[in-house]
């Protein structure tokens, strides 16, 4: 499949070749699986389905916890406080249902994915962007550590024997994640949908059994409940107190995003699929958590380190322990591990979109071997571990650093949204305008619409606001300080691509110097042997002004090279350098750099540098390395190019044997 | 002092001038000294006086024990047969004047130093020489770890509250000697004088005190000594136990092969220098040694774990714990931590003897800014803390593999001598032999000189097998293992040396082909950008054989990198590799083989890279380093030439800014 055009006009010919390449079976094809060509990438998306079970993990997990918390909070006000959950729930499901119709307006109106990174960047400008990419970025780290550290607890709870190796445990988890997801987003799915539908059909048999059982006046109360956890003085139920429970119980928002970040990975039409399993997502997650919210107020379900609502609920609604029960927190263990999956899903795709835009490090963009953003997976990988090792897998530890990040994203996705709308009712009907991420056109509902998304975008804010004063002694304030601090690199870093860009740019560039370079060439030289000869042949190949060089630190060594110059040398010039404290690289530099002092403009300097390649490895550990160190220091000078001519020892011998007790031949 | 010649025949013109260069200060000044110039090496010499203290205080702190050790055997056959212990050391005594005349003509035979291993190398060949270098230089790094660990062993039963710190105090207090002797032989002998000195006076005023007081009938016998610590049933005293005795007491003759090794350190006439040391040296050690043996007898000494001969002998003469009693101890703990300064003197003349000969890495030889040989120093500080940190600083764990190898070397140095002699006896009056080490002339008394080595190498010989046999269990074995395979380790870098000399060698060499070579340039591209065309005009500059190659992966952007090519190109070939599975390297290596493997006999190949330097050095995370691959990768193939074409980010940015939310230009 070769092509040949030739240009018409400057007579350039270009030829388009398949490359003579594939890549062998190894153990990376064992374990991520065999390389998939770039024209595959249509195959690798994911329907409703996987879909669900990729990106719902993460915010059906939060079920497992967010009733409780807010009893946490209501239990300061004492045991009859605790009727609140129900209508504080209520709410909660309001907000969620504003942050869903405003991740779904954000899907469809923006295709190519990124939720609120790409919203606060085409409405809010980049600052707010980078800040919620920052937020989102870190959040999907804490979730990893989070979730599998949660994982890991509930899994050492029931083996205790395993609690000293539960950082290796949570460790290799991420690892396992991490290869799983490098396999590719449609593998990926297909391994980790089953625990997510077993978890969902779980808690559906569960609160259903329940909700069957409270209408029948058969759902009794929780059997010996464990010790509730109250405060000494019982403070009264203020609105600060309802507030705070509100803020507790939107943890279980926390994953509704998800779905906007990774609209690539659907298969199409990937923004009504995408749409689709948002709705879903939240229809499942608002029944679930509103179901456990209600039917903690019936059976009497008490707020309690020991024993989770969950475990409450589900034993009181099948009668003890049994078989049903133990599925239940099966389940649930799973689905906290599983949580992990969604922040693999979303990282690499977030970062991939930063670092097009040249606020994260280009290599992010580059998808590996199974059309996966491979460098994103093992970054989030990697600072999730180091993450766990820190905090030795300590969910306490880790959870006050948690959901800041997102409700800072809600909210900038929100107010984005909302400036969107009004940028819209500012249209003429009929008038189109394209943005990076998405083309607007006015529609008529704006203003309700631009109120809907302010609303939620003021509710995420307050929440946000609740939690980071809450919990800012716990740790929160790592976040506060962490990211301003990242969105500062991510400047540097963007600063650092235009300033290149600009650099290299050649619009207004007038092209290199048209006249032919002088071309001077310096042959250092530690010895005169075959290995020399080849780099004086290609020195003089380069040019006719070669200068050799040597840098003598012994006399009686000195004299020999000379006698072998001018023998061997080809009447080439040789510089002998004096050196008294036996340095070698030093005075060579100072040589170069007195040379490219003098040169005239139009001159071209290169180093032609003799580098030896052992036959073996360790071979390297026999020799000087000259020319590497001669390598490093002169790239930092400009204009100024260096060329190792490598000599192999793959031939055989000259006749003669060397001199069996000399020392070995100088050589670099 | 630039001094230019031009050779009559070829017309080669030779330049000799001094670098411009010298050192500048730095921490390193402030640490080591300043850099001196290799003129100043003949100044950088000891006087014998400076000498006797470097090279004997491995040797003196013998006399610390010594005469213990044999007591310690002896108590097995109760404390009865602790009276053998003077008549053995008699004994010893007398092998330790075999061996000392046997060094002593050793240092007049051989000038260049080296002891052992020239010896064993001139006369009994290159296996026994390596074997003998192994066993010394393994025994110099076991000096420094014992001697260290027993010097902090004593710190830590003063102040047991460091016993924690032990290890990193030992490590701390090799490093201390590893700078000082950096920073060259005059300063180390210097600084390391005055405890050396400081302990032979301690030691000749309790001797000579102790024998005053028995001839004056005043001196009386240990006061409370330690409980001694004997078998439950005693053994009869055999020869064995004799012999076992005398062995552990031949602890003695540790060290003193050490100024043999070290002439060249002595100021000249330095055979002569340390010659006389030697003698000193050896005086100074059988006086003491006898002394203490003696002197055990009538204070009835008890070889003890609790409390050493030395210290039981000190507070009998001086009449308890007094001022003299405790700077005994003190210039005892002194002398053991200064016996590593010794191995410090002799394991980098010995390495870098090795070196010269190529059985070892030839950066040995390399005499570092103080005229010393920095990198033996530097690896046997290295070697010796890695004992330390493995062995706990356990002096009890190290001692087994102590003290085989100096006796190994013993008996090749008077093997090696009596075959001298035997070479001598065999001469004509006046003929004169030159070997690399030495020169021989016939000597009349050459019969008797042989006999004495010889029978001092039988004596040394059994002496390193009885160690070698009583220890072997507790360590030993690890010695008689790791010679061996030092030995073997050896032979095949020397096999290296002698490969890459024969390869090298001009003798026979009829030159490089005296054809003009064609030159044929590989300019692989990211993008098309000014770093590009400053590589392309280089690139042309060698050759008007240029290919430009550029790796597809997607073909949006191919297509621009196309099209600007055209404009920009100059007209040089483009071929676009599409690289489906989206690598970048490994097609570009195939391209690359594929073109080396059908190219002409005359032809060379030049990879021309556009390589960026940035700013930063944090910048380069920012970039895939693709060129740095290359090289790597590339340098195996023979007849492959790379040249990285490095583009600076110094000047001012182009007058268009890039595209502000683009993508940043590809780059290498």
């Amino acid at each position: 499949m070769a092509s040949l055009t030739i240009d018409g006009e400057t007579g350039t010919t270009v030829m388009r070749v398949e490359a003579e390449y594939s890549p062998p079976r190894s153990w990376r094809t064992w374990l991520i699986g065999r390389p998939l060509p770039t024209a595959d990438a249509p195959h690798q998306t994911i329907r409703k389905i996987v879909g669900l079970a990729v990106f719902a993990s993460d915010a059906l997990s939060s079920t497992a916890y967010a009733t409780q918390e807010i009893l946490f909070i209501l239990a300061a006000a004492g045991v009859g406080a605790l009727g609140n959950v129900f209508p504080i729930s209520l709410a909660i499901v309001a907000l969620l249902v504003i942050v869903t119709i405003s991740y779904e307006q954000t899907i469809h109106a923006y295709p190519g994915g990124g939720g609120a990174y790409i919203v606060a960047r085409d409405n809010l400008g980049e600052a707010p962007a980078q800040t919620a990419g920052a937020a989102l970025l870190t959040d999907y780290v804490l979730t990893v550590a989070v979730s599998i550290s949660a994982g890991v607890a509930q899994l050492t709870s029931a083996y205790p024997e395993l609690f000293p190796y539960r950082v290796a445990i949570a460790v290799g988890l991420v690892l396992f994640v991490m290869v799983v997801n490098l396999r590719g987003v449609k593998e990926s799915g297909a391994i980790f949908a089953l625990p997510t539908y077993f978890f969902i059909g779980m808690m559906f048999l569960t609160v259903g059994t329940g909700i069957v059982r409270y209408l029948t006046g058969t759902l009794g109360q929780v059997v010996n409940p464990p010790a509730a956890e109250t405060a000494g003085v019982l403070t009264a139920v203020t609105p600060f107190l309802i507030l705070h429970a509100f803020s507790s119980g939107t943890a279980a928002l926390t994953g509704i995003e998800a779905i906007s970040n990774g609209i690539t990975a659907f298969r199409e039409p990937r923004s009504r699929n995408a749409g689709i399993t948002l709705i879903f997502m939240a229809g499942i997650l608002s029944t679930l958590f509103l179901s456990i919210s209600f039917l903690a107020g019936p059976i009497a379900a008490i707020p309690s380190e020991a024993e989770t609502v969950i475990s409450q609920l589900a034993r009181t609604v099948f009668d003890e322990r049994g078989v049903l029960y133990l599925a239940v927190i099966a389940a649930t263990t799973l689905i906290l591990i599983m949580a992990a999956n969604t922040s693999f899903a979303d990282f690499p795709r977030l970062g991939a979109l930063h670092a097009g835009d040249g606020f994260l490090p280009r290599q992010f963009t580059y998808r590996g071997s199974r059309l996966v953003y491979s460098r994103g997976i093992m970054a989030l990988a990697g600072i999730a571990s180091l993450l766990i090792i820190v905090f030795r897998a300590s969910v306490t530890a880790l959870i006050p650093l948690y959901a800041i990040g997102v409700f800072l994203s809600f909210t900038l996705s929100q107010a984005g949204m909302a400036r969107r709308w009004w940028k819209i009712g500012h249209l003429l009907p009929g008038q189109e305008v394209h943005e990076p991420g998405s083309t607007l056109r006015y529609e008529p509902g704006w203003r309700i619409k631009m109120a809907v998304n302010g609303f939620g975008a003021a509710c995420t804010a307050i929440v946000m606001i609740v939690f980071a004063v809450t919990k800012f002694a716990e740790g929160a304030w790592m976040v506060v300080v962490l990211t301003p601090t990242l969105v500062f690199i991510f400047f540097r870093i963007h600063h650092h691509y235009k300033d290149l860009a600009a650099h290299l740019s050649l619009e207004n560039y007038s092209g290199p110097p048209n006249v032919a370079p002088r071309h001077r060439v310096i042959l250092p030289i530690g010895g005169v042997h075959q290995g020399t000869l080849v780099a004086l042949r290609y020195a003089r190949a380069l040019s006719p002004d070669v200068t050799a060089i040597y840098v003598s630190s012994e006399p009686a060594e000195t004299q020999k090279i000379q006698a072998k110059w001018e023998i061997w040398g080809q009447g080439v010039r040789l510089v002998i350098l004096d050196s008294p404290y036996r340095l070698l690289i030093e005075p060579l530099l100072a040589y170069v750099e007195k040379v490219a002092a003098q040169r005239q403009p139009n001159e071209m300097i290169t180093i032609v540098v003799p580098q030896f390649v052992p036959k073996r490895w360790w071979h390297n550990l026999l020799h000087t390395q000259a020319a590497m160190m001669l390598r490093l220091a002169l790239l930092t000078k400009p204009g100024i190019t260096v060329t190792d001519v490598p000599y192999h020892l793959n031939g055989q011998p000259g006749q003669n044997e060397a001199n069996h007790h000399g020392m070995p031949p100088e050589f670099k």
